[in-house]
């Protein structure tokens, strides 16, 4: 599949690496074509990977993601372009973490909105699917970093979509019964307010490398 | 040991039901001498249970529970007293959940504060240890209403007091592994904007008797 991914952060290059591997075709967009961190990661990927502005990534994808820093996000995706991403799923793992203020960082939207609610209202059209923001970007692409059982979650308006996330989830090596449908877009306030608690237990835990398991 | 209670609502019940039922002396504290939901609840107790204001349920417990709205909780705390409080072990279970706009609800505080922040610095005196709050009550006092391994967290300034809610976390039932120490107070963040998923996982996961388990 061709698939466009927005942002040239760790998030953007871990996920887009995983794509790559996987088969796809694999666009990465940044602010300005030539972004150097995005020319990095073509050279060292290889094969099928190009790079260019977020337009083109959005423009050349049958689906994208959204790994750019979530205070950015809704930026990035207005020079995306509303006509590039119209029809198409947006897969967003970002998060609002606003570390200006030092660490740990807080959210620049939460409670009463989230950033996957602000980006599925401003691209109507767009069929965003939150997922995979409650985990390390390594573990987002290789669950058995984390020993044993442990979830994922996916939000969005759009069942079809959260569908074929799943099958990419599944690509990534999520099983079926790890990938916890929390219903619509509405649910990003959850999993990005979750972001509060995950950013302590690092701390806790002593690695990014954790997840949690819902039990029953 | 004298415990006061302060709540009426089905989480003051049910903890101070099970303090009672461990041998503790409990005083249910409420806004009025007399409230009919403490006296029914004493009646029910029987034995070493008492009720009365939350200045006289926080004077008689030696340690103290905020099972109060938490919206209602710094109010409910000024009226127990800053020299009831002061010196105490305050176990804070308490959520600022909002459902004025609806469901989900929403936090009153949340992201830049926490409640369990609010309520130590209001009283410096106080030993504020946030626990439990990420659990439905029948949970908190039977962590065995949950099938397998789940943990609980807690978090607060002072490290002897955190040791006393252990202790008493122990005698509800919860293993010394399933207690999670998050740090100080400001993790009181964490674990209450955890609830913007935990109220969506409700209706994911279909009763409220559940829990998370943190995966290394």
């Amino acid at each position: 599949m061709r698939i466009g991914v927005l942002g040239t952060g760790m998030v953007g290059q871990t996920i887009a690496s995983k794509l790559v591997g996987l088969g796809h075709d694999v666009r990465m967009g940044s602010r300005t074509a030539g972004n150097e961190k995005a020319a990095e990661w073509v050279e060292a990927a290889g094969g099928t990977a190009s790079q260019g502005t977020f337009a083109e990534a959005a423009e050349f994808g049958e689906l994208l993601f959204n790994c750019t820093a979530g205070g950015a996000s809704l930026e990035a995706l207005e020079q995306a372009g509303e006509a590039a991403l119209a029809g198409k799923v947006l897969v967003d793992v970002a998060n609002t973490l606003d570390f200006s203020q030092g660490r740990p960082p807080t959210l620049t939207v939460c409670n009463t909105d989230s950033l996957g609610e602000q980006i599925q209202r401003r691209f109507p059209q767009t069929r965003v699917v939150k997922a995979l923001n409650t985990v390390n970007c390594q573990v987002m692409v290789d669950p058995g970093l984390v020993s044993g059982d442990h979830d994922v979650f996916l939000c969005g308006e759009d069942e079809a979509a959260k569908g074929e996330v799943v099958s990419l989830l599944e690509s990534f090596g999520w099983k079926a019964e790890q990938i916890v449908d929390l219903g619509g877009i509405g649910a990003s306030r959850g999993t990005e307010m979750y972001l509060a608690l995950w950013v302590r237990l690092i701390g806790t835990v002593g690695t990014p490398h954790f997840n949690v398991k819902v039990v029953r």
